[in-house]
């Protein structure tokens, strides 16, 4: 918003409107505007409506000031629209660029999990006749949908939010731009773009939100390390740390970036699943009834569930709790296996093995037991191990210590309800002292948030991308020797876990 | 086109496409380009399907470089369209940007003219219900249309035209860019805008050429001052003259510029209809059968016609002669009456009150007497007098002399077609020696490849539209008080006159 006022025209002064604005705009400190085509018109008609005096709707997210509206009255607030294009989840906010406020907040499932539910198969659907128009009219439809829900939230109207700012992973991102996703999944692995210049709303589809609203989709790195991820490097402060710093952000993929303000390193491997309550054959995305907290109480298991309601099953922070608990109360052995003599009376047979019974059928909320089976931690002993591999391989590439790590940012539903301790004793994370680790809810969404708040972030964000370093996990040696060490509670070189109990035999 | 070559991607270069081509194109003196919604995805298609080596289509019009396709190979020619979009008439050509060379021609009517034949009618057409719209889509079906057969033509796609430059005046580029022209035609007269900024042409509504190619709009100076005229200043090289030069471009209005390259004035007013033939009841466009020539042969009339077809009507150029040879024979008083002693038996009773019977009926191409009635000639008065009171009124604005104009260049299909003894004899022209007089055709046309050929021309036009004073006639009084004094033959002063004979009485 830029306050712009004219003398009305007169036979004396028969400047055209558009000219008169881009006059008064000057005065204003706005040099050589750009009016699109078709706001253009809009434009003339709100400012000749106003007498030719009121506030200009601008645009400075492109390389040239777009002028894209014009008010009389200055409004009270500026609503512009956050989104978290996650793969199976869409997280929106709704935020005020006048007072940096949050105005409100919505979320749904991703529709696109009706293609597949991971990123492969949707880049298979999509790479068929149709596929990714499909895709992205979905993604569309979401996205005015959440437009409309947040903006009725907040008072407003869908078509008054004036800015969108997208921050997905890199299939997600190119499905959202309708852009070819089939080279992301083949080797090189090469996106079609990683810094999307910014396009407006009408143009990419999307009908709720003003139609030259400015889309901005937060730039990646590659096909494995998305704008997701910067947004979390940005919302953590990742790159302006003197000492090093971590951020983990455990999606369908575990993505790391270690880093200070000198220089960042980052990395992403296939980890994610089991932690995600995605493969346990119980496994829950967190809701009413999901088990998300175990601990040994006497020796005995107890836990607790979302909403206190009857469990139903296991979400990501119950699992690794539990494998903690099952390990620290001798139920299963340092290599992931059960212990017949220990688990005694709660072990059935199930089609995957021998299966952990965590809740027998007459107190689960759904008539069947919650079972939890020797496949499943299989699951996990892989996840973690890939996870701990990561970390360690990251670390060694910039030849640091996990000491020297100031902070471990954990990002997502995953960071916000993991218990570090649980993670520590089953080897996923380094065994460091405890409130190091700093969890940081949605740092996609947050990130989004701050670049819609300041635009001067897309300055650090190219420098960021410059400055990266990516390791390619799938070709690193070091890190597939790593792996084979990790698949043991907490790892076979004891030395690296402390203060993590050692049982023998 | 800009050569843009780089290495395939490797797992030691994963930079994306898009990101790859921009590196490239820096390689080559692009900096920072653009790469536009939804052209980004068909662009990194392209130079991925070349190997990543080619030529990078370029569009430098607007405030970015903006990348709009891509080729593998350096193409031969790169077409863009010229347009003059005139009132009744639509008149193309397309250039190759490469060589500079036109590749064809074509026009049409202006399909507008079923809703009004002159701009006022469509200026009130336009503001009723949709009827913006109908003028747009009829344009841009015109435009589209034009586009087909100059590429037809020239033996290319119509997709492969890169630009698209129009010219006309300001209600007519109103109307083909859908801006409200509702202000253009009432006090103080502003236009929308006078500087649009480019479109796409899919944006515009365009859909024979290639999507992505700039459409620029020649600027105008004020709604009785459009792009057309300031296409005339640039294609007669008027802002670059040492010596005043002088333009006339006579459509429906008359449009009058007068300068050289350190001052420019200009002016405009209803002139017109009659020396286009457009008033006489007999007239008619140029065309077969049309009188274009009319002398005196021993006091006689003899005329010529256009393909030498039996006479049906009498065009602009016609009726110049006409007048000229009926004064010179004394057929007609100074004062723009028919003499009934000399034009006798060739007097005939009409609606119009008396006319003159340039041809009787059974030598006429269609059975009909061709008639020049006392309205006809009254009309042609008028026009003449608001012709030569235009020129006296801009040439005192500035205080010279017509002795001082070095050239008088006349545009369009009347600046071809009259004979300035003619236009001299009746008092329309200075009298001035002949050869001061530059007939230039299609200026509009002219200046629209002009400005495709040189983008530098869009500074020379910027600073032109600084530099033009615009004289308002309608509130003009001494122009009000030289109109009087023009509406005899060839006028009151006859010292202004001194080539042309006195007859007394």
């Amino acid at each position: 918003m830029v306050k712009a006022a004219a003398q009305p025209p007169g036979l004396g002064d028969n400047t055209a409107d558009l000219d008169r604005l881009r006059r008064a705009l000057a005065a204003s400190g706005v040099e050589d505007p750009f009016f699109p085509y078709p706001q253009a018109g809009i434009v003339a008609k709100r400012f000749r409506e106003a007498g030719f005096c009121g506030f200009a709707v601008i645009d400075a997210s492109g390389p040239a000031v777009r002028v894209i509206d014009f008010a009389a009255d200055d409004p009270g607030v500026i609503p512009a629209m956050a989104l978290d294009l996650g793969t199976t989840h869409l997280e929106a906010a709704l935020v005020d660029l006048k007072s940096g406020r949050r105005l409100a907040a919505a979320n749904r499932e991703n529709p696109q999990t009706a293609h597949g539910a991971d990123i492969l198969a949707r880049v298979h659907f999509a790479t068929r006749d149709g596929g990714l128009a499909v895709l992205k009219e979905e993604i569309c439809a979401a996205v005015d949908g959440l437009a409309a829900e947040l903006a009725a939230a907040a008072g407003c109207r869908a078509g008054e939010i004036l800015a969108l700012c997208v921050s997905g992973n890199t299939a997600m991102s190119h499905f959202f731009l309708g852009l070819d996703p089939f080279h992301l999944i083949r080797e090189p692995y090469i996106p079609v773009v990683n810094f999307p210049d910014p396009a407006p709303a009408a143009e990419l589809g999307l009908s709720a939100i003003h139609p030259a609203a400015p889309v901005l989709v937060m730039p990646g790195v590659g096909s494995y390390f998305g704008g997701d991820l910067l947004s979390g490097i940005i919302a953590s402060g990742l790159d302006e740390s003197e000492a090093p710093v971590m951020l983990i952000d455990v999606g369908t993929n575990a993505e790391v970036v270690l880093g200070n303000r000198d220089w960042l390193v980052a990395c992403a491997g296939a980890a994610g699943p089991a932690l995600e309550g995605g493969v346990a054959r119980m496994g829950m995305r967190a809701g009413p009834g999901a088990i998300e907290r175990v601990r040994l109480d006497g020796g005995e298991l107890v836990f607790s569930t979302i909403a206190g309601e009857p469990p139903r099953g296991i979400c990501g922070s119950g699992i690794i709790d539990l494998v903690a608990a099952l390990y620290l109360g001798r139920y299963i052995d340092m290599r992931g296996r059960f212990v017949p003599e220990r688990c005694r009376g709660r072990l059935a047979e199930s089609d995957d093995g021998p299966a952990f019974v965590l809740v027998p059928a007459e107190e689960s909320g759904h008539g069947e037991p919650v079972l939890f089976t020797q496949v499943d931690l299989d699951a996990v002993m892989r996840s973690k191990a890939a996870m701990y591999s990561i970390l360690c391989t990251i670390t060694a590439e910039v030849g640091c210590g996990f000491g020297d790590i100031e902070r471990i940012c954990v990002a997502g539903a995953f960071g916000r309800h993991i218990d570090p301790e649980s993670a520590i004793t089953i080897g996923m994370m380094p065994d460091l002292p405890r409130d190091r680790f700093v969890p940081l809810g949605n740092t996609s969404l947050a990130g989004a948030e701050r670049l819609l708040l300041d635009r001067g972030e897309l300055a650090r964000l190219r420098e960021l991308v410059r400055k990266i370093t990516y390791i390619e996990l799938n070709v690193n040696q070091d890190f597939m020797i790593r792996f084979s060490g990790c698949r043991f509670i907490p790892h076979t070189d004891r030395s690296l876990f402390p203060s993590v109990p050692v049982f023998e035999g």
